[in-house]
C-alpha cells in the first residue's frame, strides 16, 4: 500500500517568458504552477506515493486551474481549503550563459498567506500519514503561516510522523536574520533536514566551515555533521551545486544518516545542461523522501534523490515529471542520453 | 501644435487566454496592458494628441514593460511615478456566442491604489494641458485614489482645463450604492460626461426613464438631457450597445451638447462582429475627446467617436490601434471591409 | 452526497489543426482528448457529479496523458484498465462557413476495442452507481465491445441503475444497416434515449415522419413519442440542429418524459456562433443526465441540457468546460454575452 | 491524360499577422506564398491539372522556399528561372467587421519584375499546353513584364492555346488610366475574360452601366455582354461580391459563354463567413478554367467555379486547398457545414 | 545527369513535443514526417540526386500531407502506392542533458506494413536506377515487408544496381535474435553496409571485438574488416557516436572500402551540440551514398558523409536540410559557426 | 543630466526563424528590428543615456512599427525622417553547433539608402550632443549614405563632438577593397575606433601581424597600437571572439586608450553559451561608449563593455536588453548564473 506524505505551503501561478526572452521582450507567458511543497507533492505522486498537498486557494477559475494541475498528476487535493482573494504569482525569466534566471514575486496577500491558525484540521490531514514535509519559504510568508506551521508540526509529532524540512532561504522574501529567528525554534520538530551548507550556516546557525566561497567536500561533511548533532536530526542531506553558468551546473549531494550510523556519504556527480533549474532543490527533496521511505539504505536513497533531481533540470516547469522507472534507468545507466526506441 | 490631454488611473497587466480558450484550458497567456484611462491616452496619442498618462508603477521589469508599452505608442510617460510593490493584473477570457467574456481582477494592493495625496504634482502635470479625463474605475480603487482624484480635479478646474468623466461602473469592484455616494460629489468638477443610460441611472442618480430593459431612443435622449441639466455638464454622450451575443453587437451613440444648443443627436449604427470588446467604451471616450477638440461640430465629433470605437471592436487588446486617417476612411465609406491593396 | 454516474467507451487522442488550417497546411496539432462517453463523464464531473469513466488505455506516456486529462477535471479514473498497444486517435480539421469540419479516424486496433468480455468487473464499477450512459459509437467499435456493453447493461439493470443511450451514428465507422442490427436488441436495457429524429429513423427503426429533409416540430414530437413507446423508454429527448453553415447553427431540443406524463416539451432555441461543435451532442447528454438527476421537472432538465450544450459550442475541444453556475446564468439571462467584470 | 495549363506572373512571400492583430501589434508573421497566377496554378494542380507556373526567383533559400511550396502542392516548377536579387513581399493584416484587410506591397525590384524579353523560352513552356492564364497584376509590374507577356501571348496564340485573363486592378500598383492604356491592346490575344463589372468599366473601357454603386443583375449581364462583344471573347465571367463587412460577404457570379450561345447565366449565391478573402478571385479563375476544360456546359463550369471559390474564403492563405471531390460535395449539398465523420 | 537512387520503407507522421517538454506536459505536437529510408531520399534529393521513394500510404489527407512533404523537397513520389487505412505514427519527446529522447511507436497496421508481395512493380521502379538503399527497420515491420524487400533486392541485383543497407536495429520493434535471423540471409544482395560495431555484432553475427563497452579505434577497424569479408561487401562504414549526454555527442566514422584496396580510414571527429539527433544515422547514410556516387575517393566520401550528418544534428526534424554547398563549406572550414553575412 | 549620443544608420525589419529551424522549414518569422547603429542607440537608452537615432523610414505601418520599437526602449526618435518606399529587411536563420547562422539581406532600395545629402539637418541633430557613433555598414549602403555620413562627421567635428566608428565589414554588402577605399578617408573624423584585428587589417590598412589565423595577445596589442597611431585615434578597442562553434564562444577584448597613456589592457574572458550572437559587436560598442562617458578609467570602461556584450549573447534579438545595474552585477560577481529570487 502506498506511503502517505503530506506537504503544506503555497502553490503559485508561474508565468514564465518563452525561450530565453527577457521580461521586457515577451508577448506571452507560459502558464504553469509551482511552489516548493507543491513540487514535492507532485513528484511524490508521480513516484506512486499517496501525496496530499495542503494549502488555501481562492475559489475562482485560476484557483481551480491550480487544483486541476495538482489533481492531473495524481496529488490528493481534498485537503485544500478554498477561499480568499488571490493566488500568489511568480514571474520567471529563464537565464542562459552568464545571465541569471530572474524571479519577480507577486505573492503578498495571497489566500494561503492569510490562513488563520485553526483553519486546517491537522488531525484529519495527518490521518494515516507517514511523513510531513515543509520548507522555509512557508515560514517566510508571515506570522499567520508561522503559527499554522507550528500547529502542523505539533500535530505531526504527536502522531509520530516523520517531519522533514528544506530551509530554502529566499532573499527576496526576508533577511537571513529574520529567517534564523523563526526557523531555529522549529527545528525541534524536524527529523530530516534537506539543505545546503550555505543555508545551514546563514539560517540554522552552523558556524562557517572552511574558507569563504570554496568549501571542500570535508567542509561539507563537517557542516552536515554539526548540523545533525545540533538539532538531533536523524538525517541531514546537502545538495552541492557547482554553478558554472546559468546553462551548466555540476550536481551532487552528501548525506549523513542514522541508518548508516552517521557515516557521511557522497553521491555521484552529474554535469547538467540546464533546461529549467527552478524546482531543482524540491526534486531532490522528493527524491530523498521517496528514497528514505522505499530504499534499503542511505546510499540508495541519496543516489535516487540526486538522479531524480538531475533529470528535473532537463524538464521545463517546477514539477519533476519523472517516474521511478525513469530514475532507476538513469541510476543503472550512464546518463549518455541515447534515444529510447 | 498638438492639443494636450491628461488621463490618470491604473494601467494593469492584462493576461488573456488565446483564441476562445477558457481559463482552465489555457497553457499560455497573451500579455498586454490596459486600463480605462491608459486606453484613452494611447488612443489619443495615436490620433496625434500629446497624451500624458499619470499613474504609479513598481520599479521592477513588469513595471518597466508597462511604461514601455505606453511609450511605444507615443504616450508621454514622464509623469508616471515609480515605486510600490505590485502592478494590478486582470485575467481575461474571451467569450463567444452566448458565453460572456470573463474578467478576474487581481488589482488590490497595486502601487497606484496606494498612491498618497500630494504624491502627484498636479500643477506640473497640468502645465499647458487642455483636457483632463478620468473614470469611475479609479474612484472604485479606494479612499486614497478618491482623494488624489479630487486634488486633480480641483487643480484642473483652477487652470480652466476641460474635465471629462466616464462613470464606468464595475460590479466586481464596488456596489452601485458605494459608487453613487462618492461619484455624485465629484460631478461638480466635470464638464463632459461620457456614459450610458444605465450608469446615469444607477450611479449618477438620474431616475429610470422608460420601461425596464427596453428603452427607446427617446428615453435615451430624455435621460441624457436630465443628466446634463442636473450637473450642468456642457456635453453628455451615451453609448448604445445592442448585445445580441458575445460575438455580435449593435453599436451607436447619442449626444447632447452645448455647442449645438443642446440639440440631441444620434449617430449612425454599426453591426459589429466582435474580436475584442474590452476597451470599447474607452475608445469611444478617446474618439469623443478628439472630436470635441478637433471637429467643428457635435455631429462630426460624435460620428468620429462612434466610428473609432466601431473599429476598436475588431482589434485584439485594450488599446484602439487606429489613426485618424483610418477613422475618416470608415466615416467616408460604407464599412464594407474591402481589402486595401 | 454527489450522484454517481458511470460512462464506458473510448477516449481518443484528438489532434486538431490550429485556427482554420486545413490538414495539408498544418505544422502543429493541438492536443486534447475526447470521445462521446468521456466527454459526458468530464462534463458531469464539472457539474459536481461523481463521474466514473471506464475504458482501457495503453500504459505508455500518451495513455498516461489521457488519464491525467480526465483526472484533471475530476473524473474518477480508478476503473480504467491499463494495457494494450495503442490509443485511438482522431484528427480534426475545423471547418468554417460552407466548409465542413472533417474527422479522420485512426482508432482501429485501439486498446479498448480489443477489450475482452469479463475484463471489466462491472459489479465493482457499478457499486453505489445511479446511472449508466453509453453510446452507439462504442457498439460500432466491434464485436468485443458489443459483448462487453451487453455485460455492462445486464449488470446495470440487475442493480436497478438507470441506463441512457445516445445512438450517435457515425458513417465512417459502420453502415446504418449494421448499426440497426446490433443497436435494436440493446434497447431493452435502456431507460433514457438521447437522440435525434434522423438516428431514430435510420438506426432505431422509427418510420420516417414528415416530408424528407424538412420536418416540422410536430413531426419531431411524433417521432419521439413513437420511439418512446416502441422501446418503453421513460424519456426520449431529441436535439434539433439547424445547420446554416459550419459557423452558424440553430440549437434547441424537445423531450417526451414520463415525469410529465409524456407531455412533449420544446426548449428555447439559441443561435450559435460556432467555435467548436465536436462534443455538442455529448454536452447535451451530460446536461440532460444532470437535469434528470437534479432538476425537479422535465422542463428544467431540458432547458438545462440545451443551455449547457449551447455554451459548449463556444468552447474549443470535446469537453464542455462549464459548471452549473454558468449554465444557470445563461438560463437566467438573455445570452447577450456582456463582459462579466 | 491531365490537361496542361500554364500561368505566368509573380509569386511573393506573404507575411501575414496572426489572428486579427494589426501590423503594429504583431510579434510574428505567418509565412506563406501567393500571387494571382501562382494561386491559379496551385489550385489547378490540386484539381489534378498539369499546372506549370512560370516566374523568376532568386537562388537563395527564400527563393527555394517559394519553389518548394509550389512543388509541395504538385505544381510543375521546372520552367521557373532562377536568378536576380529579391523575391517580392507582401505584408497582410487581416481585417474583421468594419476594419478592412490591409496589404503593404514590397515587390518593386523583384527578380521577376526585371525579367528580360527573351529570357523565357515560350515555345518550350507551351509545348503540349492547353491553356494560358495571366492577370493584370503582371502587367502592372512594369515595362519588362509587359513585353514578356506580349511575347507569351503571341507564342500561345500561335500554338492555338486558349488564353484567359483576369484584369485584377490594384490601385497600389498603378492608376486606372495606366492600366487601361496597356491592358486594352492585349485583349486581342485573350479568349476568356474573368473579371468584374468595375474592372470592365475602369480598365477595359466598357461604359458604366446602371446607376453608380448599385448595379442590378441586368446591369451585370449587359456589361458582360458588351465586354464580350467588344473584344470578341468566347467567354466572360463576372464575380459578384456583396461586401457587408470584412467578415461577411455575399458571393456569386454570372457568365456569358459561346458554348451556351451567349446566354447569360447566374450562379447560386453563397453567404460567406470569411476566414481569408485574399486569393478569392484567383480561386474563381482556377475553378472556371477547370470548369471550362472539364465540365460539359457553362452552367456546370460556373457553379464549379463559384463553389470552389466559396470554399477558398474559409481557408487561410492565398491558395485554395480544395480538391474536385470537395467542390462537388458542396455542389451536391447544401453548404450546411455538418461535421464529416 | 543526376544519379538515380531508390529507397524503400515506411514514412511516418512524426509528432514531437515542442521545446524540451515531456509528453505529459505537452499541449501541441509539431508535425513532421520521417523514417529511415525517406530521410535518405530527402537528403539525396537536396544533394541534387534523382531520389525515388517507394512506400504505400493511405489516400486520406494525412497521407497526402506525407506525399506533399516529400515532393516539397524534390523527392520523386510517383512510385508511391496509395491505399490502406493508416499511416504509421511515431511520437517523439526530445531529451536533454541526462534525459534521453523517447520514441513511442504507433506504426503497427500501417498501410506499408500490409503491402503485398507483387504490389510494387520493381522493374518499373528500378528503371535506370543506380542505387538501392534499405534498412533493417523495414525488415522489422513483418513478414510482408520481408518478402517485398527480398523481391526488391533480387530485382535490383538482376539490374546490377548497387545495394546498400543500414541494419538500424530498434529494440522496440523486435529482438536481436529475430533481427539476426532474417537480416543475415539478406546480406547476399548487399554491396555497401552502413552500420556501427554494435549492430554488426548483435545483428550481423560479427563476434564481439575488444572489451565490453569501450572499444578502441582498432577494435572498430577489425570489426569492420571482419564484417566486410564475411559478407563480401565492397564497403563497410561504421559511425562512432560518443554519447556524453543527450545534449552533447562526439561524432565520427570509419570506413573500409574496396576503392582504397580495403585500407581502413577514420574521419575527423566533431563535437556536437545536439538540436535533434533523430535521423542522424540516416544523414550519414545519404551522405555516404552521395559520396560514393560523386566523390573521387573513400576519404572524400567518408568526410562528406560525416560532415553532412554533423550538420543534421543541428537541425530539427528527421530530414537533413543541407545542400552540397553547405557540406563543402563545413569541410573547407573549421566548424567555428561564424555568422554568414 | 544624461549624456547625449547620436547614432545614424539603417534599422531593418529582422525576420528570424523560430528555434533552430532552417529557412526552408519555417512557417513563421519572429519579428524584431535591428541594425548596427540602432542597436547601439537602444542599448545606450537602456543605460540611461539620451540616445538619438537618425535614419529614414517609410511612412507605412511597418515603418511605424520600427519607430515604435525604438521609442518603446526610450530612444529619441524625433530626428527620424519619414518617407521613401521600403524598409530594409534581413532574414536570419539561427545556427547551432557547427551550423553557422545565416543572414539574407533584402535591404537594397531602402528609404535610408536613398537619403539625399542635405536631407538631415545635422546642426539640429547634434545640438548639445556629446558623442556620434557610426559603422562601416552605413558606408556600404552606397554613395548617398557615404556623402551624408561625411556631412555628419564634418558637422560633428565642428561642434567638438566625440566620434566613434565600428568598421564592421560585411562581405555580402561589398568587397574589402571597396570598403578600404571609402573607409580610410573617413578616419580623420574619428576619435574612437571599435574594431577587431581582422577588420583593422583588411579595411583600415594595418599590415597583418602574427602568423595567419592564430594571433597571440601580443599581436592583438601591436595591431591596435599601430591602428591607433596611424589614424591618431584617442582609443582603439578590439573584440576577441574565439568561435568554438555556433553555440559556444570565448569573448574578451583589449583596448589602447589615451586616458591610460596608451597602455594596452586586456579584459576578463567569458565562455559564452550562445542564444543569439547577432548584435554582439554592437553591444560591445554601446558598452564602451557608455564606459568612456561614465567610467573613471579604461579598465572599468572596457570591463563594462565586455560584460555588457557577454550578456547580450544570452538574449534573443539584436538589442541588448540589459541595464547598468545588471552589467554591474555581472562585473561584481562570478557569472555563475544562480537564480535571482
Amino acid at each position: 500500500m502506498a506511503k502517505k506524505v503530506v506537504t503544506f505551503g503555497e502553490i503559485m501561478l508561474r508565468l514564465s517568458t518563452p525561450g530565453f526572452s527577457r521580461f521586457v521582450q515577451s508577448h506571452q507567458f507560459d502558464i504553469s504552477f509551482g511552489g516548493g511543497e507543491a513540487n514535492v507533492a507532485v513528484s511524490l505522486a508521480l513516484f506512486g506515493i499517496d501525496a496530499r498537498f495542503v494549502t488555501k486557494l481562492p475559489s475562482h477559475d485560476i484557483g481551480d486551474a491550480a487544483v486541476n494541475e495538482l489533481r492531473k498528476y495524481g496529488v490528493n487535493t481534498t485537503y485544500i481549503v478554498r477561499g480568499g482573494d488571490r493566488l500568489g504569482i511568480y514571474f520567471l525569466e529563464t537565464g542562459a550563459s552568464q545571465r541569471s534566471s530572474k524571479v519577480i514575486y507577486d505573492r503578498t496577500h495571497s489566500a494561503v498567506s492569510l490562513l488563520q491558525p485553526g483553519e486546517i484540521n491537522w488531525d484529519y490531514v495527518f490521518a494515516d500519514a507517514d511523513w510531513f514535509h515543509w520548507t522555509g519559504i512557508t515560514m517566510a510568508l508571515g506570522v499567520n503561516l508561522q503559527q499554522v506551521l507550528k500547529e502542523a508540526c505539533i500535530a505531526a509529532k504527536k502522531k509520530g510522523i516523520t517531519v522533514s524540512v528544506d530551509p530554502n532561504y529566499r532573499k527576496k522574501l526576508w533577511t537571513e536574520k529574520q529567517a534564523n529567528k523563526v526557523m531555529v525554534p522549529m527545528m525541534e520538530y524536524v527529523d530530516v533536514c534537506i539543505a545546503n551548507k550555505d543555508h545551514a550556516e546563514s539560517i540554522l546557525g552552523v558556524s562557517a566551515i572552511g574558507s569563504n566561497g570554496s568549501s571542500t567536500i570535508d567542509d561539507q561533511y563537517k557542516s552536515a555533521e554539526i548540523l545533525k548533532k545540533k538539532y538531533s536530526f536523524t538525517s541531514v542531506a546537502y545538495t552541492l551545486r557547482q554553478s558554472y553558468s546559468a546553462s551548466k551546473n555540476g550536481w551532487s549531494a552528501i548525506m549523513v544518516d542514522d541508518r548508516d550510523c552517521g557515516t557521511a556519504y557522497q553521491s555521484r556527480e552529474y554535469t547538467l545542461q540546464i533546461v529549467d533549474r527552478v524546482g531543482g532543490g524540491d526534486s531532490f527533496a522528493s527524491g530523498l523522501i521517496y528514497g528514505l521511505l522505499e530504499k534499503p539504505n542511505t546510499h540508495d536513497a541519496l543516489e535516487f534523490a540526486v538522479a531524480a533531481s538531475c533529470l528535473k533540470h532537463s524538464i521545463p516547469g517546477d514539477f519533476n515529471h519523472v517516474n521511478v522507472e525513469e530514475v532507476e534507468l538513469l541510476l543503472a545507466g550512464d546518463g549518455s542520453g541515447r534515444v529510447q526506441r
